[in-house]
């Protein structure tokens, strides 16, 4: 059983404003998704990220988004397959930027908000973004939602020859294909921390979850999404942490 | 005698807004400067600028700028050494990030604008530009612009172990220190072509010109910047390059 | 019959890019759309745009956008009906600021591009900036497309007691929904300058032009979309305005 | 004696970042200076500010900006008059326009940041700033510093009929001029809220300071520069607005 990665958004501060507890959660993390400037992020937050990445030995990966810093990156926009990936090449090459004048690189790329959501709805998306990564540099992992039956994206990252990070959520409630259940939804959101790490563990030890339906769901986890976005979600990133070191000991 | 150059910037179209004639010029020069989306040029032109670099065996530079698209990079901004250095890497990345898809990299850097005529009113802001370039790649050159004395730019460039290249203007007059005459005053752009040819061949050939006051100005160049905003500067720029061909043949 | 206007963007250059021959369809146009700065248009040219409307005593209306400069304001963005209210009171304001300093003001609303084409498929996203006109100034007319039944559109219109201004092109194919006829396909665009100003006739006259399917289709048409793109589209605008001078002599 | 207003930076979150506790500080000041897009806020955030200002009574001013959304508009940038003049109309019309959907309007201006500092230091660029306020609305006043002599402002301000209300800063320390003594130098900025209050009351009842070389400092002052970013300012506000209150009573 492979070693099950905690990744979380970072480097989401903008000039003067600040968003997240990059310092606090960073010791407890394996994989910094860091913003290359285009839905959160500037070059000076990226070179500090980057820096801090470093210092906890942390994997750093490119998380490029559409651009859209008003809205976030959350925003669905009618990119064509050739923009995106002109948007995915600048965006990994900007934060490669930063990394090679501290003697890193970039390790992986995980989509951001709206364009993670439409790779994630759209083959042709997926094939723009797996074309784009591998047009990078065909050694760096792509991080994408696992769901029920991930076949389809596996046969896309496949085809170009590109790694595929399968990620689970230790917060949120699935649905019986997958997929989360909306927020929108009672119960899409888990707010106790001894659930969360539970579904963490089980997530780890390669167990069914329950689904909103009560049927089993198996998912292939690479990886497990966690927030540093407040003292609670950065607590509750801890415990994981040291519930996973146990379990992988 | 090392051979002239010809270098010109390129890419500064931005979304649906073009300018420049990149593709006739593209033939007649030895490097392009390509805008990386901070004064001009955006990921898809940044993709056509550096495919149309490769298919006609042009160098591809870096040319940097503020980030202030709506003055063009021209105005000059109160960034400190280190948000500049930042804006540096995030640049030079980005436009090797779109270079890497196409299996190629970026060879040299060109501050553009405010960021240029900055650099060379200040050797501080000099110093933190030098430092960019050797933090990111001690191997790419630098270009700046040649004046009578470069011994204190020279310093700064040994110092960091970072080449520089010195350009010169064949369509502009110079004062007796080796700096351009205001373009408010007459006489300080030559619109004529013959004068303009002589002139780069005077360059080329490591001669002195003559300078506004009369007295002989000797500038080591490097390169000659030329330009293709319109059809009349394409015909200086193909007759500056058979006058060199023949020179050097 | 009341007069068919003719309505052209305008303003739609930004900071050093240059887009449209503003200064030459200006003479020969009723309404000017310009742009707010959020696809295209920065404050100088506005201001620039503005007095030139003024000189040419032509109606100034307010040419929104979604926030992509990059993008042209042609690609869809997921907007709420809160956020594009929001953007439409920015951009109605800032132009009406520039217009207040010529001692002018904004007389009508034309939402742009991809905010035009979300308007027309959706009742809601043209409520949403039906109303978000009527709390601006509830005196400002909306221009829209005409289709072979404003019925649902004008509801809206009189619920929030908004003028609208139907518009028609002269210069492209319609199908028997009163639709324009894609790009994509055969005979969509007029290329032909005397089909050009027949059509403009004909829409002036109030008769019924031919769908592409053979069939009648009446328009009920306020305004005729014209463009001063390049120097064969104004000459068009100048036929088409001496035509209907004729007609409405 | 007229009354000393409290003004407050706010309105200066922007998309998903928050900054300042504007609906904590909103109920205890007179004048709001509202960011309008350029250096922070965005057009939802304009409207719950407005929203937020209305609710309370407070006054509206319009808070414009270079445009330096990642420099927060704190860096001096090299605009001429016209871009100047320019950006100031464009801003002032699109705060009033976020208003004008709420039946209100902006009552006064304040430049922000860099824009301010440069205002000051320069005649031409004050003459610039009051001459954009008069050709928008003469009856608007502008905000400005108060120093010792404060008659070269006002001749400006007269030639163009533009009333100025000059502001004190209860919280820093003034040079025998009449400027802030500089952030860098220990006694700068006061911390103890016994001592800003008293400051804050001295300004009130027209009485001298004691400027940093212990001279006597008189300053005219119309209105008091608060701040909301924390809760320890947003106490110091209550305190110096009960304190003017009793003193005003």
């Amino acid at each position: 059983m492979s070693r099950l990665l905690l990744n979380c958004d970072m480097g989401e501060s903008f000039g003067s404003w600040t968003m997240g507890l990059d310092a606090e959660v960073m010791p407890f993390i394996d994989c910094a998704n860091i913003a290359c400037g285009f839905h959160a992020g500037d070059p000076g937050i990226m070179r500090k990220t980057v820096a801090l990445a470093l210092k906890h030995d942390v994997q750093i990966g490119a998380h490029p988004a559409y651009q859209d810093l008003a809205g976030f990156g959350r925003r669905s926009m009618a990119y064509t397959a050739a923009e995106l990936q002109d948007l995915l090449h600048y965006q990994l090459g900007a934060l490669d930027g930063i990394c090679r004048a501290q003697g890193t690189r970039i390790g992986y790329v995980k989509p951001h908000g709206a364009m993670y959501n439409d790779m994630m709805a759209s083959p042709e998306q997926l094939r723009a973004v797996v074309h784009a990564v591998a047009t990078y540099d065909a050694r760096l992992p792509l991080m994408l939602m696992a769901t029920r039956d991930n076949r389809e994206a596996q046969a896309i990252g496949d085809e170009y020859g590109v790694t595929l990070w399968f990620e689970a959520f230790a917060d949120r409630a699935y649905d019986n294909a997958g997929r989360l259940v909306s927020r929108q939804l009672p119960g899409a959101v888990h707010h106790d921390a001894d659930t969360i790490v539970r579904q963490a563990l089980t997530l780890a030890a390669g167990q069914s979850l329950i689904a909103s339906d009560g049927s089993a769901l198996y998912l292939h986890a690479n990886t497990l999404c966690v927030h540093g976005d407040n003292a609670s979600s950065v607590a509750a990133v801890q415990r994981i942490r040291n519930a996973l070191n146990e379990l992988q000991a």
